[in-house]
């Protein structure tokens, strides 16, 4: 059994939802050393995060924007922590209804995710930022 | 150390949310090998998922649907992505905001669910068909 | 390789958002032997989850607990399961959008955490009671 950690960053992306399936397989080489195994992407932040959907149309993803600034919309009259902006608190929330980790089957030393998944960053800040993302991988 | 991985089908089932929990269990019996560990149910799928849940009382699985209908709905007018029909988009957010991935404890041979817990396919297509699973655990 | 678990019950938390990452920590000590590996936090219940979220100001704890109030309200006409109370409903289909099982990367000893980031117990019950959590930390 083997196991191995990386921390990465990713480029700054802008708000919204951004396929980085490659990127992420090909900062970690050593997935190719994993016969059966697990990944995870963990990402070491509380306004974006991870999640898994459709691959091929970008409308997809501007629709998952359109749906949840719908449905964690900025100025909501309860909300108290809004220091940090009219896009930091509904961040807070997308973050959680998605996911700070994700973990992916290893399969003959690549990623078995269906024919129309990909993993998308989920950037929920107008000025996110580059991105930390640990990955880990164990498995044989 | 021991890992097994194991690509399963489930039959098909209608849009909705259906109890799996001995299918599972059934179907990857390498499971009472282990005394500790951890095992990952995987669909590769962009419209169906998995959560956790009540595994009681059907109605609870009856008010995942129609809660799930109303703050994800067809025909949203923000949609772009509507060409393989109204249930569609709404099944990728939905899919989203369950699960890809799950992850359960190990203990003596089997799954370590509370004792109301088991394990939801979210269907979120009228016709999904069969659905892939990756089964993959790891302990010793 | 090592793999280590542990059954832990959390103290009674009133109904909303609560900080336990310390408690965690506390609790797990085998952690501090891993050098490089992932562990899993497991709530064995169905009306109380985990997120991982800002750990800094309380306030994002009340905001969430008023979201998640306005997003799956009491009382919903198309609930059928009620027999529980009004709060019951609401904290399965609470629990499913946040997490059963949160994974995060060990390294050196220690959770791998970004500089905000806390584990979240969320309690969606008025008398939820004390929780059981399943530990489980594998890595070398």
């Amino acid at each position: 059994m083997k196991i191995y950690q990386k921390q990465i960053k990713l480029p700054a992306f802008k708000r919204g939802f951004h396929l980085v399936t490659s990127y992420i397989e090909n900062e970690f080489e050593q997935l190719r050393n994993i016969d059966q195994g697990l990944l995870q992407v963990f990402i070491q932040h509380t306004s974006a995060s991870l999640t898994i959907n459709e691959n091929a149309d970008p409308s997809v993803r501007t629709d998952f924007a359109s749906h949840f600034n719908q449905m964690v919309p900025e100025d909501a009259p309860y909300y108290q922590h809004t220091m940090e902006g009219p896009d930091d608190m509904p961040a807070h929330l997308k973050a959680s209804l998605l996911d700070s980790g994700l973990i992916i089957p290893i399969t003959r030393g690549r990623l078995n995710l269906g024919t129309w998944q990909g993993i998308y960053l989920c950037e929920h800040r107008d000025n996110g930022g580059s991105r930390k993302i640990v990955l880990t991988a164990i498995g044989e």
